[in-house]
């Protein structure tokens, strides 16, 4: 008996520095099952993946220790979900289905194995909610520990929504969560991650709405994108790239309970004096997807109208120029 | 003339931390040119890329400062080069033709704003090479330099060649070079950095033979790979994924005049006792392309047949296991 939890402790305590390169490579792709779009995956110079829409989507995003995630305020699962999420959703928010993930890992030697595969099964986990396959990879050794990710998806047919078709007359629409990320980060900083609310689990683990980008793809949206680095930010990049103006009304967001609640605490505590609906502008990272409708379109429940486009440009809160609301330089 | 000067002075010493986010993609960006394969660039959530094969190969490689490159070995345009030469030889070792890369880049603040020019110059120089764009990517703030690469390329229709289709009677070929990287490096450890030859100049800028990949798919080729990490660790991976035997001949290996002058400095400055095919064996990094071919094929000139494919395991060199040749822990 004594000797078994021996071996278990020796098991939980070794590192990738000694499992070695093609050990770890081993454990990570036995995590990575293959979907019908893999042709070729892990294991040969590139992987083959299908593309049959004779185009492919493809974007790359890098997470670094202390800047994007915290190894105290994260688990290796919920990292492993957050590098994938916010990958597929850049796919998701250009109307196409993901298809393939790649993974690039710079990791310390004495990062624990363990930490390597619960990564490796959040990040399976979060692709098979995108209908998305891990195909290849590469890791190496670095002194911080970097994750790099490349989605890839297809366009089905369909358009590639872009950031610059909304047109004056349009809604603006989001479909998934806005400033629960926020909240739940805040909470991390002001020491109350033991309650475990939507706010931090929406930090930790995002959950975009992936299918929403192929579906308003198809509803014919004008410009769409994922909410990363706020809501007021990122649909500044619409404003841009269309040379339209974007006009919220803040009566439209509608605050989640959970939102309210953590805001709610928050304030108590003395930890921030915002409304539940600054972090709702300005929050990012719940990967909502953010589009633009022509006006006639019936849209589903997944979306909720939250304003219009107008002649001009940058975005209006209730018809003041948003960089006057009192957000911009909180985050 | 004294502000002016001032003013040039100031410019050189600009840093990414100055430059900020955005700034620095403009930058970027700037310098990446589309091909017919782009159907959008840089600037929206993802790109979208031309797959006319219906099928994408895709890869993905990371480079840490420090492991994979000194920034006082190799300038920045050298180690844009390189970045993009790794990952477009794996493309090209599938056989496909190399179409776009999207880049990774997580580096301090401190870090002159000009290196990620002369980089990013390096980096679209390297992809004219080959024919491919850079269409996207992705730039954070971190401690250390790290570059993350990803590759994508077209089959045009062909095959993709793995490494397991090897048979025994096939031809062994490798296009491209061995060892001058390796030899480059050990200059570089010797302190010799000063001597400007073709070995110092592979090691920061591998010239991989791209075209070679999809012209040795149309050939027939059985299966093939790049060389990365050393000709007989390589091909070992050919013999274990096809279960044969990859058996060469010493006396094929036609060592290159610049290699042979290389080793003979070593060798007089007592930096190793090598022989310089010994650098041709176990020397990476210069992404040469290694296939097997059926016997029968009529090889171009720009493969070299170094031994053929027999029954059973492991990589021999004149007969005795390669592993008993004495370069197996060179490095």
């Amino acid at each position: 008996m004594r000797r078994e939890r021996h071996r278990t402790l020796k098991a939980v305590s070794s590192t990738i520095g000694d499992l070695g390169e093609f050990g770890l490579i081993a454990r990570l792709t036995a995590r990575f099952p293959h979907t019908d779009d893999v042709i070729l995956g892990p294991g040969d110079d590139a992987a083959v993946v299908r593309a049959p829409d004779r185009r492919v989507v493809a974007t790359t995003d890098m997470l670094v220790e202390g800047r994007h995630f915290r190894r105290d305020w994260s688990g290796p699962r919920d990292v492993g979900h957050k590098a994938a999420a916010q990958n597929l959703a850049d796919v998701a928010a250009m109307g196409a289905r993901p298809t393939a993930l790649l993974l690039g890992l710079a990791a310390p030697a004495d990062l624990p194995t363990r930490w390597v595969e619960e990564f490796g099964d959040g990040l399976q986990a979060e692709c098979a909610v995108a209908g998305a396959a891990v195909v290849g990879g590469d890791t190496v050794r670095s002194d911080s520990l970097t994750v790099s990710i490349t989605a890839l998806g297809d366009l089905r047919g369909g358009r590639a929504v872009r950031r610059d078709g909304a047109a004056p007359g349009d809604v603006v629409a989001v479909a998934g969560d806005l400033g629960l990320s926020a909240a739940g980060l805040a909470l991390l900083r002001a020491g109350r991650a033991e309650r475990e609310d939507a706010c931090l689990a929406a930090h930790r683990r995002p959950a975009p709405p992936y299918a929403a980008g192929p579906r308003a793809a198809e509803l014919g949206a004008t410009a769409m994108l994922d909410v990363s680095d706020g809501l007021v930010q990122d649909l500044g990049h619409i404003a841009a790239a269309s040379a339209v103006r974007v006009a919220l009304r803040r009566g439209a967001l509608r605050v989640p309970p959970a939102l309210a609640e953590a805001v709610g605490l928050l304030n108590r505590i003395g930890a921030t004096g915002r409304d539940p609906v600054d972090f709702m502008l300005a929050g990012g990272e719940d990967h909502a997807l953010a589009a633009t409708f022509p006006p006639d379109v019936a849209l589903p429940a997944e979306w909720t109208v939250i304003g219009r486009i107008d002649e001009g440009e940058g975005v209006a809160l209730d018809g003041a120029p948003a960089e006057a609301a009192g957000w911009d330089h909180f985050s």
